[in-house]
């Protein structure tokens, strides 16, 4: 992984995505006692970042490779990033689904083209279909998080927002496989000007955290947060990239998540997910540690059940 | 009112207002077969167009008015935008606000430094109070809608539309007091190509598209919608010139504004209130009407109580 990659990647995804809106708000700078810069992943095409990583991966791909697709196995937003970075490329794209989803998870990847398969809800099934479809179909097995290429066009997001705000001293990311946080930690290496990365993660699912002070992949034994993209654990490729780049991870609460996508959702006035608060409330949560510094803040997506929205409790 | 009274408006509210986005969704493209901008005033300054009219009145005052300050009798969010406006050219704001009023919209009115005068929640008592407060003070009193420097802000967002958006066939918005349709009916005239304008209106709120038939200022006999900024009755200044310059009023039901609403927070990923759902709806009800043609509507404001959302019902 060089610095040129991430130049390369850059330039190739370019046509596919949206170089997304950077917002401010007085009142949310007045209460963090910072200058914070939200790069806003919720106005990224299907409405998360995983749309850049997704389509970097499939470009990567030889031309016989793209002939016989992708396969991956996710309910959540890389099902749907990979579907139609794979129709916009012209390739197939099967989603191993387990059969627990949500029908409005399933109807978003049939939406952009996507062939489902459905599993039992464990994850030795939903790997194990994966796997035959790979063998029946030729496909390229493509992991949400845990591939390079989908890391480095994660990376993008942060790249972007460097480019607008070259005087960042930190940027917040949520984790979860650390896709999005690796790729961050990259692009601020080597874009930025001595500028941090720092993780926020839920209390109920602290694997990163723990991965961080023990110095192996931990996994989580409870999942039970409202910020449902960040359930999973860290992978062999993500791990070692956050252990050398990133400067900390910072745990939240629940009732800290929805307090800090309320401000979210009533300042900014965006749409965006519980796991995207995650970032904000970590840094207000050690605010004193950030005073007057210069922030970025990923918003990671946008893809909320608005029949199940948390302010109402 | 001519053309240049439009442009002298804009360039004096301009260090003061945000020349918002434009955001588009191919997916409602798709269901209404037709290219729409969306005229994004929930990112105003203070959530909504409102800030717009309210600062061209107000700049619009001599130096002995201004020092006397501005007086207005408002419960929604001109109450907030003449406030923010105030404190931003330094002078004093009185709101009339009725002792009903959620305390969610007092304590947004305090933020901006509003001083808040409570009174029975009667039409009469509303304007019996700031009339005194006129005696009182020497304020200067500015109606939320109709004044014809409100009016002319307010139609500088479809301005701005049309400058990025030249060759649209029809500006939507919604029609509450007509204070945002009127000022919109102006600018599509003066800078718009053969642009014509439409108003949305609930049925349970139908005033605007009554007094259009009848020729006369009708009331409304119920107010029992959730676009709880379309309530009002158009007055005197505002109604000539929509009878003059809106082509049609087209009506909607509640269910349609929810529809339109979940549509806009789904797909464009932005909060905002139920009044500006009312503009998509209805042209989504006549989509046949405006087959293949570009579309700007108005997105009013954003500013919606997140614990009392409609999704869920």
């Amino acid at each position: 992984m060089q610095k040129g990659d991430l130049i390369e990647s850059h330039q190739r995804i370019n046509p596919y995505i949206h170089n997304t809106p950077i917002l401010s708000s007085q009142l949310i700078n007045k209460i963090a006692g910072a200058n914070i810069f939200f790069k806003c992943e919720n106005f990224q095409k299907m409405g998360a970042f995983k749309m850049r990583g997704a389509t970097n991966a499939i470009m990567q791909l030889t031309e016989a490779q793209r002939q016989k697709g992708v396969v991956t196995h996710s309910s959540e937003n890389f099902a749907q990033a990979l579907s139609l970075a794979a129709k916009k490329l012209g390739i197939k794209a099967y989603i191993v689904m387990p059969s627990t989803a949500p029908q409005v998870k399933k109807d978003a990847v049939k939406e952009y083209g996507g062939k489902i398969s459905e599993s039992e809800p464990t994850l030795e099934a939903r790997e194990k279909l994966a796997n035959e479809i790979k063998q029946r179909e030729g496909a390229t097995f493509i992991h949400p998080y845990n591939n390079i290429d989908v890391i480095i066009g994660n990376g993008t997001a942060c790249k972007e927002l460097l480019e607008s705000q070259p005087n960042l001293d930190y940027v917040f990311t949520p984790v979860g496989g650390g896709g999005l946080i690796a790729g961050t930690a990259l692009s601020a290496y080597y874009f930025g000007n001595n500028c941090k990365v720092v993780g926020g993660e839920p209390l109920e699912a602290d694997d990163a955290y723990r991965s961080l002070i023990s110095g192996n992949i931990e996994t989580n034994i409870t999942t039970n947060t409202i910020a449902d993209g960040l359930k999973t654990n860290l992978g062999d490729v993500t791990f070692p990239i956050i252990q050398k780049h990133v400067e900390k991870i910072i745990r939240v609460t629940e009732k800290e998540i929805v307090d800090a996508m309320r401000l979210i959702w009533e300042r900014l006035k965006i749409v965006s997910e519980p796991s995207s608060a995650v970032a904000l409330a970590a840094m207000l949560k050690e605010k004193e540690l950030f005073k007057n510094k210069n922030i970025g803040i990923v918003i990671s997506g946008g893809n909320v059940d608005l029949n199940k929205l948390p302010f109402n409790f």
